[in-house]
């Protein structure tokens, strides 16, 4: 969901690429997400979903035979092996069941077993678990090995505290659809001089292709041209959601989330629904996954719920049988939390489970009563 | 509130109103209005809010020395009564407490002993109560004692029954901001032949005015003129309320208010709080009324809950200490019912009040779950 | 036409009208308006097209029996006189041709000659004649022989030098939709302490009616509340168009007006056709008039140059045989007249005139080069 | 350019891509677009510029080692040289001056010298040469000798005849952002069976990757889920952008295109420029590429004309020193030739050209004024 401003923004006039102001739109903008990443590293806006930024950083950052820690708990960490696998990395996987999260201790023990493992991968917050991974303690630990870092920020970045040069990572993509409330169509990466250095001594880091880093260093960074061109409606969006959260404070933001997530946590446990999350300190911000009885099917249960009350939530895409709450971006705002525990609760009742609907509907007020 | 497809609509490129496919549009747009009055009769487009409608129409049927019926029911009741009078109107007066609804059998009481009233002047829904007054009835015992009715319609209009042909009515006015929930900026008229006679051979009919109706019919709906540039982007707005509300079909979009009201009222109820209206026969689909206890102030209430959970609630506006649940245009649908119910409910028990805000959704959601 | 920020103003979630941040945004863009008009005086912002405000200004300022000067140069000032005499005053009219300008000399000679004439009324901007009259000169002589004024600037403030405080003028009325480029929707007034407390003591002063300058006096700018539901939209469109102009500079948007006009007159000359005004001192900078010959009709022009070039053109709306290439607001920057002028070129010759439009556009866009 | 229409579409609310109303936007899309390619083959919208559909089809249609003939007459074609070479093919390269086109007849010679050429790879219209080639010949030419199409119609569909299925082509690929007037977010390509079973057995073919055309046949077309997150706001636009063309007729699209393409083209030669393609059966529909004489640099000219004329002009991007006048999507419509030209013309002439600019419009205006 986008705000207004937000939509406003992606049906504004769409420029020649090389007019001087979309120029000057284009890098305002990189230097807006440079804040939002916290971050003095480049800044590269890839035009596509997340996913191609991803794939791009995975791809320029791995060498055939390399050795990797990949760390998972849910299906996003376990596509990253795929791929990396795919690329012809030695992967180590450091997987735990898809409603916890990896121990910092594991991930430095494996480091100090394995000499040599290059890069660290991880998913600092898994959507369809709703949970997250300790990417703050995470970052220093490979760095103390020497291992470079590969983020997958998508769902976290607004939402949830992030410090890229503190935490000392050095490739970091997000996308601007999640807790920033805008349009899927970019994705952003962060980019450690480390990392540039590892991509341009890398044979099997892509080049003229669409998922090349090299290409829009080259090109645009260095050179001032387009490989190829922007979605202009896109940045635009991008800019706007960029500006909504800096003007709201970064620090406002990630309160919003968290008081969102409280609530909506609180409103699950008092209806008498279990979280999937083993447990609140490994909760994501963005999202809750609540788990289903064996009897109900999320299929079923989301048909329910958007036919009878207009309330589209989402599934746990393979992670387990649960039912999402999203509260990121707009949704994370004001009485946001209360529809989607009533929805959900009530499409629950009506399909045969003991919900108590007005009990958690309190429990959530309270939270939010209580917030400053 | 308004929908995303109206905010477009009045976003569209203003158009020189003299532009064939603009005088195309505003033809359209009176007879798709034409189709929601559900009349045969003419209807203006005049621009500015609904008032400027009803005071052209309030002028335009008042003769001084004319004997005429106002009945009241509430603030704006009473404010027609004002009008009247000082147009020079003798006025008959039938007022009963503000919530409570004229009987029509008082009305037909009033006009049998005083023969030679010329106008029955009522408010369908008088907001603020959030009661209404039985049109249906009383339309045919006004022409039965051969008198003409100048109906306010404003807030009715999308959200309840209403026939102005067969409720044979001869004057008729709405506004797109209420049931439709469009822009504040044209107030709509239906006028019966009757009524257009009336004001022709009433030489205080307003003329070179900008709140003159017969301006209207002799420069546009007879001589294809506008009186004056009319407001295109109002125009566009109001056209996309009437395409959404007759794509909906009129039914379904009453029958989705009387839900909303029936969900809202349930919900008042089962958290304790008292209805304004003396009862539920009486109560507006648009808008339900809430007695507030003596010790706490709409205004209070209304800063408290607009900052504390971001909704904005409304008064009474004089007709007592009352806050206003709207549900009308958009948030007459999907979970709105509940979003307002939880904040006020909240809301008043912060300041003090016992409210079960949980028993309220319960109550509300039962409503929603036993819709078809 | 509007520009797209304009649009998307126009499109912008329609809050409740009492909302704090709607409350905020009334009553900045009464500021902003009050630095357009170059006033310390009260801007009052009605809801209607610019004549709501113009019949609410004249009917406020005028008292039966009373002495008033009205300036006449074209169909507005003429309907003016007309008002004024339906209300009641004894009206000196001061008329020239339709293509000719008032002298203020002449002026100052009526009020010498006729002491007691307590108002002075005129049209800044004539738009369908295309000429201006010497508002500059003329307020500071009705003060002079203790004149009020009542100023129709509707299509000049913003595309022409205007200033309220200097020039000394009491009740000015304009309009966004003309040189500001906005909706159509909203007339503004800016009305002096003089002005103000001659409507307070005349008794045929509107009061608790849509045309009223009172009531907004009264309960919006002393009490707070509004007399009707203001338009969210119109307000927001009207808010942004003053911010464009407030961006650009006042005088940076009169110096493009005024290029555009200058433009579109050696245009117009270089084709061979003749200008309607009598020369270009009086000429406006909104808009040029071009006189047709007797044996072509505005309407067959109109309809020829719409449908083959997709050009709208306005006629001189009983001003005499004309058509008008408008040049206000975004229509005065960039290439716009360079397209009105070939349309209509073409167009005419196409209708069987002798026309150069090449010439014509050579002599235009001679103008627009030697332009800093 | 986009049409305000395309502009409120992308700015839309966004769905989840889930949502049953956005699963059956998609679908309609994929429809629509297939009527634009004239096609009844598959329809894949990839998300991200042109360009990723461009590679990815390239990737897919390529093995190592196997024979491809590739048509250059400007930039974009020979780029499309260096893919392939890349890719491991073994490229036969048929290049002629960029300013003229490819001879199907020596392309029917090349094929018919060397067996198995299994690829024919062409660009339709060369964007920054302004030339077309004659993909209605070379289809069935490289049919009659077993080879595949891969054809690049970016900036072809919409303004010049194209038939997919009529000239028998394998791989088409076009953008929303030239002729159709929308988004540069989303690739679409055609793919016939052929063309899907030489994928499917191609090792080489991506899979798992943004780029990968199987992904969108295996989960998307086949499985209806999304390989990733689609841009909900460009689909919109880009339905919106093809119903815009279906509903004027793909024919009467064509013929706007064709009739800018002809009034810009006489009035560059009328106001003694010189056109750079060789000859007008050449010239593209889409954009008209003007000849710099060696002393004027196209940044220059492009510099002065955007801020003087307030016009963004565009360049050969190294296919030579010329100019672009674009007239594809809403610039090909009504008087936009001319504002092109006189911008250009008069830029030129203040830079110490000697241009008629008056004779250009002229001769510009008199095309347009000959079209029925």
């Amino acid at each position: 969901m986008a705000t207004h401003r937000t939509l406003a923004a992606l049906g504004q006039p769409i420029l020649y690429h090389y007019d001087p102001l979309f120029l000057e739109t284009f890098r305002r903008t990189q230097e807006k997400a440079a804040r939002v990443f916290k971050t003095k590293n480049d800044i590269v806006l890839m035009q596509g979903e997340a996913i191609v930024a991803l794939e791009g950083a995975a791809r320029s950052m791995t060498t055939p035979g390399m050795k990797v820690l990949n760390l998972v708990q849910g299906v996003f960490g376990k596509g990253m092996g795929y791929w990396l696998t795919s690329f012809g990395a030695e992967v180590f996987e450091l997987e735990v069941a898809y409603n916890e999260a990896v121990d910092p201790a594991a991930v430095e023990d494996i480091l100090s077993k394995n000499p040599g493992i290059e890069l660290v991968a991880l998913v600092h917050s898994e959507t369809p678990s709703g949970t997250i991974t300790d990417c703050k303690a995470i970052g220093p630990i490979a760095k103390k090995y020497g291992a470079l870092t590969l983020i997958d920020a998508v769902s976290s970045i607004g939402g949830l505290e992030f410090e890229t040069d503190e935490w000392q990572l050095d490739v970091v993509v997000t996308g601007a659809q999640k807790c920033l409330g805008g349009p899927p169509g970019i994705g952003m990466v962060s980019v450690s001089p480390a990392a540039w250095e590892r991509m341009e001594s890398n044979p099997a880091s892509p080049r003229a292709s669409y998922v090349s880093l090299l290409d829009w260093r080259e090109k645009w960074l260095k050179g001032g041209v387009f490989p190829y061109t922007p979605s202009v409606s896109d940045v635009h969006g991008l800019e706007s959601v960029l500006d909504q959260v800096l003007e709201e404070g970064l620090d406002n933001a990630i309160d919003r989330h968290t008081l969102a997530a409280e609530a909506t946590r609180a409103g699950v446990k008092a209806m008498g629904l279990e979280l999937w999350a083993a447990n609140s300190e490994i909760a994501a911000n963005c999202v809750t996954s609540v788990r289903l009885p064996d009897n109900l099917d999320h299929v079923e249960v989301r048909a329910h719920v958007r036919e009878k009350y207009g309330v589209m939530l989402s599934s746990g895409q393979g992670a387990g049988n649960l039912m999402r709450l999203a509260h990121m971006g707009p949704t994370s705002s004001g009485m946001y939390p209360i529809v989607g525990l009533a929805a959900l609760g009530r499409g629950l009742k009506d399909l045969g489970m003991e919900v108590s609907v007005g009990a958690g509907i309190d429990a959530a007020m309270e939270v939010l009563a209580a917030a400053e």
